[in-house]
């Protein structure tokens, strides 16, 4: 395949991730069969997408007529076959787990043309430990975001020892097509460069308010204040969602065996068990839409 | 000691930190004597002052007769006696070991007034560690700040068991009114808060590169990306020291045995051994003063 004949592109998952690579490819101009096996969660993926198209025309970053056409360009669908019709690159968001990935991909391998480009966007498996389910190791790769695309506008891009030269140079022009700055790692590492960072930074955090050191407001405060992000580690776990944080330290602290990871997954494990799954239920370690590290006074000397 | 009473601040030790400690507080209207052993390095510190001053003058932070009268207010010595004469309160950034910060504090105990308070501005010993080697442990706690100080305005600020509340109490209202936000520990822990995050983010930084996962550019670039921090985990390593980086992962690496925070200090020591200790020295992980990752292409889609 030609770069130039990537046209149409299939986002597997309209969740978190799923619905801002769809947003963000149909704004560059490509079409987007977006395919969720939940009508409900499609539903709410459309909705979400027209807000992201409200913000984008309040805020002046692109004007009515280039959203009102990037919105019809966006195919939302619960059927498989429709989904995967005359697509050229598939972006998957399905939940992080391994069996079901496979099971995913191996599905839309019979479904999708033969020569489509496949690319998954976890954020903790490697290609290799999906590469044979996809049934076409070689068109196969990691094509993994961050949010929100269109402002965290990198992404990694990994192979497996089976992947084509060709296949990671279509997804890196692919990636740049659609403002994506490519990160091409040099080998597979689980969560990647950004995440893995973001990762180790997170727990730090979680260590720090979980022994006492400090208040979790103190601990983002400090973050904050040093760094002048907008935002410190607890309210980057409530946008990332407390029950794929939880999944995920739960996972890690039993395959690496590490005590503090699994007494962090305890820690969110409460968060969790009452419903606090941070922004998407309104409540997490703040509470949202007004979150207190939002207001003036979060970081002031009176 | 009441806190109107702080008058003259004494900072111990005139490097990195100590002579922005100084800086800090005689903008802030402080008297600073200004210590050090060693004569080159005080006068170095003085015209590292000086260009803070130009600096400030020259972004319109402060006025020329501010500026004047705080630059008149900064008395270097290499005389302790001529150092400790008259000060209320003590400001230490001697090197991080534990047995020369005893002997400062030791030392100073006995030229100091008897109601001075002492502060510790380290960031990986805890004040139990010090305390009874200063002679005055209720007048004793860690006051640990972020570099750039003016900047980043973040301190931490923890006793030790000993330590008065009184004490807390007007290392609190000193650090407001040098402009710096208290972050005030619930216990002690090493590395205290942003420190024990940044610990763990540039810990897991180095892990990539040195397993090869991407460059040092690409994981700088990758954090920049998402963040829009204007520095990477490498370029702030660059700005902490990698002498003090790799003496701190050599320490951490042998007391918790941990065989990737060794690793880590053997990757350090590469650049060490070579006289590449960032910013300082002109050369670490980038080249100084115009490192790659401030030119504007750094990050760009072409």
């Amino acid at each position: 395949m030609k770069f130039e004949e990537i046209k149409r592109i299939l986002v597997l998952g309209a969740g978190t991730m799923g619905r801002q690579i769809a947003f963000q490819c149909a704004i560059s101009g490509y079409h987007v069969n977006l395919y969720d096996i939940d009508p409900d969660s499609l539903e709410s993926s459309v909705n979400q997408i027209k807000k992201f198209r409200s913000k984008f025309e309040k805020d002046g970053l692109l004007n009515k007529n280039t959203l009102d056409s990037a919105l019809e360009k966006i195919f939302p669908t619960t059927n498989p076959g429709e989904a995967a019709k005359d697509v050229d690159l598939v972006s998957e968001s399905v939940p992080e787990k391994p069996k079901l990935k496979g099971e995913v991909f191996a599905q839309f391998n019979k479904l999708c043309p033969a020569n489509t480009i496949f690319t998954t966007n976890t954020s903790s498996l490697t290609p290799s430990m999906i590469a044979e389910a996809t049934g076409r190791p070689d068109k196969f790769a990691a094509l993994h975001f961050h949010q929100p695309v269109w402002i965290s506008n990198v992404v990694d891009i990994v192979g497996h020892p089976g992947t084509s030269e060709e296949t990671i140079s279509l997804i890196c022009a692919f990636a740049k097509q659609i403002g994506q700055i490519p990160i091409l790692l040099m080998k597979e590492s689980h969560f990647y460069v950004f995440n893995a960072m973001l990762n180790a930074l997170c727990n730090s955090a979680v260590n720090l308010a979980r022994e006492g050191v400090a208040s979790i407001e103190d601990i983002d405060r400090s973050w904050i204040g040093v760094t002048k992000m907008p935002i410190g580690p607890f309210g980057m776990l409530d946008a990332i969602g407390l029950d794929l944080v939880y999944e995920i330290s739960e996972y890690w602290g039993k395959v690496l065996d590490d005590p503090n990871i699994r007494a962090n997954a305890e820690f969110l494990k409460t968060y969790f068990d009452k419903g606090q799954l941070g922004v998407k239920s309104g409540r997490g370690f703040y509470s949202y839409p007004n979150p207190a590290f939002r207001t003036p006074d979060f970081i002031s000397l009176d």
